[in-house]
């Protein structure tokens, strides 16, 4: 075991503040990572703040991670010493049911570990990414191509891999119509990940207020949806629409901008049940679903794909002391587009 | 014009009554049908009960429509005089939208020309199949293989298209796991048409009472939804969930069942919005969609397939002044699987 630094929540309320975490031996097929960066996400947030269930605290959050891999267990094969790396959402799955089988362990029939605030297989929770550094099963370790930004990469490993899943799923390319409602941390991913994939992209967002970014990211159009004229505008316009916002919102009235076969995606997690019109959905057999980070090899895909296409998230950089701020400015959508802390600062 | 004997609704909530209606001239692209055979759909009492929206009366319902072919316009090709044909839930379309050309006509733009209750090319209100005879454009005149019972075919051009078509959409086929909600008029060809695919299909119906109807249809398995542990054992287990229950579900317990990539297609029409969690969506990317009868062309295709099958709907044939009687039963679920009106008793 080692105790290393690291940003701790120690209730549901409490501002974050300086502590440690202890950390695994190296196992023969783990991977000790010195962390360099960690994103901030709203996920974590909700986390600590008991949205999604009660928590065990002290507990350390964070699951965008990019470091240097420090040691490796006798039987790692994947990766290095000084390898650049990534953690994302996962840290652990069963490995036999048939989702895992087929590279898909964010649906494990078992249930995925998460990469904090989950039962680890010593029995230990699990803590994240705002730390110096994390032990980890080489399986769910990514390798991070050398194109990319090391200081920015760390928000593909859950921003970019949640909405590249659903936009291959659906199909995003080109002759495709692809409308992105919000553009925040994961909003901004799939308008830059959609346009390189050679959709045309629209945003829908609240306001106007973004309407230059998302222009320059590449979407060919964006609309304030406080307008309730753009939903009769844009009925039957679209075949993808990737929802990456939480709060509620009026399904029927997104998904009548759908054309035939056209698909809802939602990968915002609104706490409230969804409720439309069966009605609406027999009109163009529309489907309305969901997606959810996505597989390893998936997520090693992805980190290829945006290396190739110069992709990478908008990023401001915190010091470690910034946090709680950071998470107010993230609770009022007032980052542009991801906070990632630099773990030297801890 | 002409006056043909039918089966009137002069009221909401008046019983039928005999009557008669006016048809058209046979205009050059027009086919007077000589109705032998006219299925009762619960969308009929539905709409004559002005559950979805207020009717003109008289009003003649029926949209499965099997007849022969009694005289053709000038330009018609497609259909001789003498042949058995058939006529579905429209009689009309735009002929010109992205829809309407992709052989779509149920999603036409402008809206299709309901057989019964629409307004019409002229400007009256079409008048549906419990009649002698009818006029349609022959686009809109299906052809009826003679390997189909004349008497038994009608319910195809409803309940047949309506379930075919999704279970096409979503690959019923071998391998594929289809699980048929309500084991009704629809239902009850989704089995018949699902297992003609090659799929492995489970009923899940309320009661057990037409469990022996389910296996002999080719069901691999049915099972009583009244008992909660279903919901339970049968978690992942299916590929495709076709739904034709119009009453309110407990979706998210449906959507339970799905395994990775599944899909919950309903073709029941509850009135009431249908709400679920987006995180059982999440879960496998679960998908929850509507289907709505399907195109001509599909239709033909279905017939074909049925004929090549050996499909065909069970069917009650009822005398004209039985149709008060029926329809009482078709509210109570008491008819197995479908009334068919003998036209010659009108």
């Amino acid at each position: 075991m080692s105790t290393v630094a690291a940003i701790v929540a120690t209730s549901a309320d409490a501002p974050l503040e300086r502590g440690t975490v202890t950390r695994r031996e190296v196992g023969p097929r783990d991977v000790l990572i010195d962390i360099a960066w960690a994103g901030i996400c709203h996920s974590d947030i909700h986390t600590v703040r008991g949205d999604w269930g009660a928590q065990t605290y002290p507990l350390t959050v964070g699951h965008e991670i990019a470091g240097m891999v420090a040691a490796i267990g006798a039987e790692v094969t994947t990766v290095a010493v000084g390898d650049r790396v990534g953690v994302g959402c996962m840290v652990g799955s069963c490995r036999e049911c048939a989702n895992c089988q087929a590279g898909r362990e964010q649906y494990c029939e078992k249930g995925f570990t998460d990469t904090y605030g989950s039962r680890d297989v010593d029995g230990t929770v699990t803590q994240g990414g705002y730390s110096a550094a994390v032990v980890v099963d080489e399986h769910f370790v990514l390798s991070l191509p050398a194109a990319l930004p090391f200081e920015k990469v760390a928000p593909l490993l859950c921003a970019g891999i949640t909405t590249y899943s659903p936009l291959r799923r659906w199909g995003a390319g080109p002759g495709k119509r692809v409308a992105v409602v919000g553009m925040g941390g994961l909003g901004h991913m799939a308008v830059k990940l959609a346009v390189a994939m050679g959709a045309e992209v629209t945003v829908l967002s609240q306001t106007s207020s973004k309407r230059a970014d998302a222009l320059a990211f590449g979407a060919v159009a964006h609309h304030a949806t406080s307008d309730p004229a753009v939903f009769t505008e844009l009925a039957n316009s679209f075949d993808l629409i990737i929802n990456t916002v939480s709060a509620p919102l009026d399904v029927d009235a997104y998904l009548g901008m759908l054309d035939f076969a056209g698909v809802m995606a939602n990968v915002g997690a609104p706490p409230e049940p969804a409720a439309m019109s069966v009605f609406t959905l027999f009109t163009n057999q529309r489907s309305f679903t969901g997606s959810t980070i996505g597989g390893i090899a998936e997520t090693q895909e992805m980190l290829e794909f945006c290396a190739e296409h110069g992709i990478v998230p908008e990023v401001e950089i915190i010091r470690a002391e910034q946090v709680n701020d950071a998470w107010e400015r993230v609770l009022k959508s007032d980052v542009r587009y991801r906070f990632v802390i630099d773990a030297a600062t801890l």
